[in-house]
């Protein structure tokens, strides 16, 4: 066991130097590079299993947004709140990727529902339906979430970022579903939970032990408590590998084969059922907004332990 | 193992029995009615684990034709002849899941790309690209390939399904991949092979023969021999899992959790990596164009021994 | 003269007459007929000649409101204020006619730019770009040239009319153009204009004297004053051609051929350049939101005295 | 009248100057270029007035193919032969414009029906409509209306252009429409018909000619023999205002303001109605396919003359 950790160790020290030498390739967008701690060098990963060991390399000391990643919270609680025959009434289920079209209609399917809970609008409609009686009360529900799945009860947004979210194409999405019937309340009751949500910094390692308690399916590493239901969490994993890594979705079920999400912060969640939560963070972003280190550094990650789950040892 | 094997038997025949009592509520194709040998009521199943253990139900005598299961070959021949980097810059790697627009347009992405190879464009260019002098070199290839799966060296494609194959999109949809330089040959080079391998016909049992080589990641569960290189094995289940069941894969991805490929005979092949593999069959189809009665089977096998490999114990 | 007059009172009124037997068949939105005056059954013409004489029958005693036929309005302005080449760098100039998609991909064109001005985009966009520092300072200019079109210098808005207009769809459009850079200013500071200049409400004759100014290329026909620069009504005639009576604009080219705006309050301004302006009223929508007994009457009127741009006499 | 027509000469000379003066700016479409006698200095106008007196200047010697400019034909032959109401079941009436997507779904409007006669897939639709048992019966029907309307009976197609212009992408548009039910006959009994009345080729001075007629309202301006109906020809001169430049049809009725109909080789049919009928040619195409030159000169000759249908003038 000790030297399992010592081989992952430096094995982990390996693929984060790699990250460093390789020059700067992608954009991290204006917004966040403006307003939250991210550098271009900034390569970490942290690996935290369900027996509860965390290994971890590169800068780890740092907080980033979890920008889209949190999408994961309100449709967990909306699931908790509802059950998912009420919550498909107001998405889709269809994967991500179609590069086609404009941004809107990208995020729409038949009828205009929102294509899956993982798109822009779709989190913003489970911001709308989840129960709360005021965006306050909805976002200290998703807040006690982030708490218990980082295992960090002093987790907060990052007050900067907030206000930086703060964009037209998502007031635009809002309006929009509104118009379609598929939100209910005020703007005020709903847009500052889904601003807020993508606002809440965690470090790497709280990355990782959230992601090892969907590998745990739903229960703490540590004290074995419920966080989310297993049935839920199952469903949370399926949309994980259907869209999770926006229009890479496809691609990258071929290359890594692991349920995943991934932000504009640079950070990717990814959780191997049974077995490993993983975080990575690198903030320069590819084509498809996605951290470019950090999608090298899990594939390099998935075929050194042979962790896809359609590969033959990532399946026994 | 004996046991068990009754108990499965004893779910198997149970399931049958409800299916058989549900009124006929999809339709089938004109085309497959016609010519093929499906009937409302024929509804059937089959288990093959990978210790080479078959158990099957319902009505198992009859053959059917693959239809779209069968873009299954031409994709995994091409990766042999040539790997996945050239294979992708012919087709992308795109989920199936977007219900907009024109048949055609679904099919495409950036570039009139196929949008993977699990679509009728995609399967069509890879016929075209896989190695061959001619229909007839390329079909033998497919056809070889498709009794090794199903372990009957006699299995051959049905003739009247075939003339019944030969429609009007898929022509239009060959002609389109060539204007865009996706195809390089002749119609005659290409659509015979695409359409004969849609009129192979197996049996229920060849069927999950074939699903669980697939389960055991390329290899033969009776004499162990590799059919299909473990890596690309890989790569054809997590197209299953993204844009296995056309526009239904994202729900199917999250009511049953499993790699599968439907074709519109309503049969489906579903492979559990490392466990099982599964052929179901029933001839009425939903909107999405798979069939009812297997959609709903596979949910409850998927449930009853909690094959997702997304749930707590499909994970384990 | 006089004979022309009485003829084409008689035929106005025997069309009239006709619509009126006419069983209702389309529908009123409903936030019109909740706030404005419209019953099913008010149906009404208009002629004024560019010599000054109007010719009118049906219930034109009524007030409605113009809804779309008001973007013609701030398209004026914007292209008095700032010219052609400026105004369209900010809109499409693309026909509409393209009955696919969601409501939003509808306005759009390439790079997400509104299709044309007479789109809601186009028109919001446009509220944006012309002078003034205020909602109200745009919307006194808005008000002060549907005067003196009209000739009504007491013409005013529908205060219920324009609580109603408050639609989450516009607000959407709002910000989806602000965020591609199509507007600039502040969501007050546009959408009052917007919502208000579609709740002026006019009558039937108010309506056709407003139509012969643009059939007398942009002068009032009493007094011979340039209301609008004659370059930018030949502009407002070429829009009113290729996208004034939404998707149905092809159709309606073919039927009816005359330069033709409708609004979904059921009236249409339609000029016959250099001949005769026309306003006709009719509740009742078809499936394009274009009034069925206004597109009626225009189809007889332009067949009786072959009015049709592309006809034998239209163009003589 | 002669000093009309000296000061007609002198003007189309001038801007034939002006155009051979300006480099190179666009493309030839690479069939085209190979198999056609264009080259890219080649510029020409030819103004044929409704009395009969032809006008030309540049190079107007060269015979050019029509390209799509033919697509007029096959559409007024199935408007004799059925009326406009049957011919409407088999395309749409919708504008062309929005620049969007696939080249197929381009094509297309809801129900996949052809957008209208003007674009490929609506003139495949109509060389498969219009009556005629075979390839050749159909074909002859549309050169001796391209005879009458030209004026020259001897009038042929080129066949190295016609061996060229046999594409992968309007095949696929055969199959395509066939599959939807738009086209009832075999390939080669329509196809051919397509493809060989664009390559039909004229002189300047044979396509003002037939500018002339249809600005004569169908009528031949020598010896005033009805060649088209004056209700189908209307109906031609609307298509050209909504959808005879391709995606730029929007903006040429701005900024020309005539009815038009492009060809890929270079050449524009314009005709002002009751007035004249004007041929342009210059090989170079801007990014619509429309001929760069052709497109200039008709913008002086409309601003020179005020032919606009919708300016003061154009209109009077």
């Amino acid at each position: 066991m000790k030297n399992m950790q010592e081989e992952m160790l430096k094995y982990l020290e390996k693929i984060i130097e790699e990250e460093k030498q390789v020059a700067r390739k992608g954009e991290i967008p204006d917004y966040i590079e403006a307003v939250d701690n991210n550098d271009h060098g900034a390569v970490t990963v942290s690996l935290t299993s369900i027996d509860g060991t965390t290994v971890r390399a590169g800068d780890h000391e740092g907080r980033f947004s979890l920008q889209s990643i949190s999408k994961l919270f309100p449709l967990a609680l909306s699931l908790m709140d509802y059950g998912s025959e009420e919550v498909f009434n107001y998405t889709g289920k269809a994967p991500t990727g179609n590069v086609y079209h404009s941004l809107i209609q990208m995020e729409m399917q038949e009828k205009e529902k929102p294509l899956n809970p993982m798109v822009n609008s779709g989190a913003i409609v489970m911001c709308g339906l989840m129960k709360g009686d005021s965006a306050d009360e909805k976002f200290e529900r998703v807040l006690a979430l982030a708490r218990d799945l980082t295992g960090n009860q002093e987790l907060t947004y990052n007050e900067n970022v907030y206000q930086a979210e703060n964009q037209d194409l998502n007031r635009s999405l809002f309006y929009y579903n509104r118009h379609n019937g598929y939100i209910d309340g005020e703007f005020e009751d709903v847009m500052p939970v889904y601003w807020k949500m993508t606002s809440i910094e965690v470090t790497i390692e709280e990355l990782s032990n959230m992601a090892a308690v969907i590998a745990n399916h739903g229960k703490c590493v540590h004290s074995g408590k419920e966080i989310i239901p297993s049935d839920i969490v199952t469903t949370l994993k399926a949309f994980m590998v259907t869209c999770g890594m926006y229009d890479e979705s496809g691609s990258f079920a071929l290359e890594v084969g692991i349920p995943a999400k991934s932000g504009v912060s640079g950070s990717i969640v990814a959780a191997i059922p049974g077995k490993l939560g993983i975080g990575v963070m690198g903030p320069d972003l590819n084509k498809y907004s996605n951290s470019i280190a950090g999608i090298r550094m899990l594939k390099k990650i998935s075929n050194k332990w042979r962790l896809s789950l359609f590969s033959e040892d990532g399946s026994s």
